[in-house]
């Protein structure tokens, strides 16, 4: 019988109950797609591509978790020079390359030569430098990294410890790792891939400090890829997730380079150890922020994902019933899994938009910049920063929900949900740890609700902290209006302006009684965080309603988004009520109305929720979920990919020849 | 100066700022160690248990991080077997193994035979069983698992599919796997350890269906461990933490066990085929009890270990600073750090009395249940079950902000939270997924408060169902009195008041607006568990001001954790600060209050705060966090780990040869 059970596994059928859903839709799932993408050109060529690289097993990424780290590395390898071997014998455009990145989900460990080391040198660079380098960096001859975080030092760059230091006698840079603290620690492809790093230190000239500048040092013989004299390296060891990358250490001891070999794009030291600078760069920023707009990009991608995965299985799945007497319901029809599920797709359309209004913004700055004019950079400063910060908080908290939503089987790697829990959750903390972020946004607001206490109008998306209060109705008249996303967003306003006032008071006032800044700014921390995420709400509701509004759709297809835009806005008020009541932004009636239409829009999303998913249009591959697969044979996959367990591979484990035996034959023996 | 600088490393030195904190505290840590050891004896054993199982590199823990899945299981298995080993040879009490098992923070693999296996043995077999296998399973001759949970059904028990069918004919059961969803999926030690099972499977007598009973049924020979004819098992797969153990599924391919094999303390079959029954026992409601309470111990445990972690770690680590122009800060003095880890230190001392509380219970009802008084099964249950989901998501929920709060050292496996965050994360979904508890949960209650509204005086946890709403004055008349947390109780009473008669009578209205009851209580579900989930926090600030005033301390422990009762009454008023408002238990002025209450008793904990994690008591080797040893010598272990890795034996790794020397030699080939 096992045979004939197993028999019907390798069918291609479609499992009846996801088949089913796929009618119910209003909307035409391609048109979701198409805009999702940025166009059909570029769905095709998606497509294109994941043919292409999927047809190559060195590109799937399921069957990864069956390796060691040691092992995951090598195949990671063996992907990342395939990957860049198709760009350079294809001719593929940055575009092509960052598709194709995205379709195998980043897991490539040469990363970091594409996202900083070659950028850091297009912009750090003398041309007389980038003219030596570039072509080097760009046929892979130099395989680099860039090394800024140490061991001790993340958040506060001012500190990092590692030094640079002109000897005038041989005209070198002497780098050095005076403590253990001040080890290099965190940079992605460090430990075995890179021959060179671009190394943040402190400049030291005669013993006088000039602050952090970047260094050109060759860690790796260009012939044998053996360490250099002096540099000390390795991964930093396993991490919760993101293992295919050799995150690495560097220790540098007393490492001679020359003089030329500081990037001196923005400061120089000349032969006879003079420092020139023109001044910090607000290039620098910019990079910042665009990595931080990226982070927004890739929580959608995550949070898209597991929404994917959360629902196909919800729909294949069965269990208990609703109505006694009559077969199991599929889970995803009980109101428990579609609150756990629904917010969860509608941040992920959301962030989508959130994404895009932000990347229209940072690229409306960056030609302002190159005219030279720079006076979008603080507002984009701060909007990035909460956006990232925001953005990734929601994103983490809701895969956890998605992988529980799964129950015991979200906990399998197979299932994929766990691999995407634990490599996203760094997303809160890199490029800024969230929490820094909202006290950065913290310190915007404090400047722009300053000049709208003395009068002044504030602009911009601060606009709002110019308000007269006095004059606030709550939009919400009766129950209908909740499902109006303006009057969503004029709520969400209200609550950032009263946290944002009560918090410049109070400071104020600490201020004014004599309080040393230092007591009063530490005592308000946790208040100055809270203003700022519920100015981040307002931000990233604002922005859903404007992008959703920015794009061409069918009526079908907006009438589905529209919901899901309501349920995010109404989702957060609700959640957040205690915010919204303090700050009389709604009454208690309003709040009634609002948790009853975020239950009435569950049930209405309901039959569109599997071609939502299916409108994302991940490749399974892509996915690597055994429960998220288009066709939904979930068990038929799980049970696949338990056979292949290497453990599986032997009837008799190992142990059992090595330990348990001994065990039992004890037992056996002091029976007789 | 590499040798210089890592010379120190090997120095016994303690940190001094984590020194320095230790002279700050009020109370004596080993007052606290003491109550939480429940008394000195048991601590004094601990640590004999300690120093034998640590003095073993067998039982040593932190270094598992460098394994292969397939290494980790040989090295848990050596582990397990020479923990029975030394029960045996020690003659060690049962008492005696649970505390081993929390020392190795149950990594064994051989769990299931403890937990399930021999006590379901003891409470389904009958006597004639008992004294057959039970001798057998005391010396490991047999080693057994429990393998109730199918790939297509854990919640709903009554439709497991496996079956179990009598034949006549050879006094035999048939048992069968009829479909794929019906195989065996998750049983601890299933896939490769055991060689028995006691398999749950739906009993068949002529095509008569009789339920679910239990079987034993042997897997594997116990001559050479192989499996036995129709039996294919092995181990379901990766999963994101506890890969210690080896999870298993089991096909049955019509395997004949003798009607012997059934366990039949409850229920017998004859050999004519007669189905005979005592009816289902309270004794497995008793079994499902008792592990949820267990639970509430594993939580406690669980962020135990991660405040302890995370709270030395911010004592050492110091970034940027307060007052500009000074040293840098330790973390630990940011309101914002204070505001992620003290939570979570109160509600880990919460969770030991709410754990305390309902032990004490769980033994009470034991008691009674043995003079054949059940009456307080009802009450028990729902109890057990709320506080296993109210506890278990607070702890996944604290634990991963305590990662986060370590920022990128808290991704490194070697740092030990995310294991920490990766182990427990199951407790919300093992045992009944806690949605399904919050609705049992739920049912309970609106038994309770149909007996109010009709007049009877509910008892016991319930008794505030039959108050008198109306007279509700909020017992905060001014900021002191929110010290208090009998007043803090009152409000959770409030609240959960409120929102369980809104549901009731929502419900009722529905009911008798004639709608069919499967659609209103699905349209119901979430406030569902929204009104559980008040009462559950209700219950639990009430256990912790109960098990709090029932242990003897002196004045000083006391203070200090009363201070931490009640900062977690006050914390989730805060965060939850909607329920209280809309179920006007407070007001917006005893909502400022607490807000500032809050940040208050964050600044009074804050040198206490790494003596209260010291009072724990963890050894170094069971916490096995290089970042939360005793010590504080953070930088040093994190170096040292990384040294330890397997890819960092080699200087050039592999990938080198297979893959990256290719790819730049090309490059180096071009430029000629």
């Amino acid at each position: 019988m096992a045979n004939e059970v197993l028999a019907g596994m390798n069918s291609a059928a479609i499992n009846p109950d996801i088949a089913k859903e796929r009618l119910k839709a209003t909307f035409n799932p391609q048109e979701l797609t198409y805009m999702l993408d940025g166009g059909k050109e570029n769905t095709d060529r998606r497509k294109e591509l994941e043919n292409l690289m999927f047809s190559d097993p060195a590109f799937c990424l399921k069957d990864s978790i069956y390796l060691s780290t040691s092992e995951l590395y090598v195949s990671t390898m063996a992907r990342s020079v395939k990957l860049y071997r198709l760009k350079r014998d294809q001719n593929w455009s940055e575009k092509d390359l960052q598709l194709a990145l995205r379709i195998i989900r980043d897991q490539n460990c040469l990363t970091l030569h594409h996202s900083m080391f070659v950028p850091a040198l297009e912009r750090l660079a003398s041309e007389e430098q980038k003219e030596r380098w570039l072509p080097l960096a760009r046929r892979y001859q130099m395989v680099g990294t860039y090394a800024q975080t140490e061991l001790g030092h993340g958040t506060n760059l001012m500190e990092l410890e590692t030094t640079a230091t002109y000897d005038k006698a041989t005209d070198e840079f002497i780098l050095s790792t005076p403590r253990l603290s001040s080890i290099k620690w965190w940079p992605g492809s460090l430990g075995k891939s890179s021959n060179y790093a671009i190394v943040l230190a402190q400049l030291v000239i005669d013993t006088k400090r000039h602050g952090m500048h970047p260094f050109m040092v060759q860690l790796r013989s260009m012939v044998d890829h053996t360490p250099m004299p002096g540099v000390k390296l390795g991964v930093i060891g396993q991490k919760m997730g993101g293992n295919y990358n050799d995150n690495g250490f560097l220790f540098l001891n007393n490492v001679r380079i020359p003089r030329e070999n500081m990037l001196m794009k923005n400061a120089q030291v000349t032969r006879t150890g003079k420092f020139l600078t023109s001044g910090p760069s607000k290039a620098n920023y910019a990079t910042m922020i665009y990595v931080r707009v990226m982070i927004c990009s890739w929580s959608f991608g995550a949070l898209a994902a597991a929404s994917t995965a959360a629902i196909r299985y919800s729909s294949v799945r069965r269990q208990s019933t609703l109505s006694p007497g009559t077969e199991e319901s599929q889970i995803l029809d009980y109101q428990t899994q579609q609150y756990k599920l629904f917010p969860a797709l509608a941040s992920a359309y959301g962030f989508f938009f959130i994404h895009k209004v932000l990347s229209d913004k940072y690229q409306a700055m960056m030609v302002d910049m190159q005219s030279g004019n720079a006076k979008a950079l603080p507002e984009m400063h701060a909007w990035s920063s909460g956006m990232k910060a925001l953005v990734s908080d929601i994103t983490v908290y809701d895969l956890e929900i998605c992988r529980r939503s799964c129950g015991g089987h979200g906990y399998l790697r197979a299932a994929g949900l766990s691999d995407m829990v634990c490599g996203a959750t760094p997303l809160a903390t890199v490029e800024g740890d969230n929490t820094v972020l909202y006290l950065q946004v913290a310190r915007y607001l404090l400047k722009q609700i300053a000049k709208a206490l003395t009068g002044q109008q504030t602009t911009g998306i601060t606009q709002y902290l110019s308000m007269n209060e006095g004059s606030y109705v709550c939009p919400l008249q009766r129950p209908a209006d909740c499902r109006n996303v303006e009057f969503l967003c004029e709520i969400y306003k209200k609550r950032a302006y009263r946290l944002v006032l009560k918090v410049a008071q109070a400071l104020q006032q600490d201020m004014e009684s004599g309080k040393e800044q230092a007591v009063y700014m530490n005592k308000n921390l946790q208040p100055l965080v809270r203003m700022a995420t519920a100015h981040c709400y307002y931000v990233a509701m604002r922005s859903y309603v404007d992008g959703l509004t920015s794009v061409q759709l069918s009526a079908p297809a907006r009438k589905i988004l529209d919901k899901l835009c309501c349920l995010f806005g109404v989702h957060y008020i609700v959640k957040l009520s205690g915010d919204f009541l303090e700050s009389e932004a709604i009454g208690l009636e309003q709040l009634h109305w609002l948790q009853d239409l975020e239950l009435q829009l569950l049930s209405e999303i309901r039959p569109e929720a599997v071609t939502l998913v299916d409108a994302f249009d991940f490749h399974d591959e892509t996915l690597s979920s055994a429960i998220g697969c288009y066709d939904g044979r979930a068990y038929e996959r799980l049970y696949e990919a338990a056979l292949k367990e290497p453990m599986n591979q032997t009837e008799v484990d190992p142990a059992y020849d090595k330990y348990l035996r001994d065990l039992i034959m004890e037992g056996a023996k002091s029976k007789l």
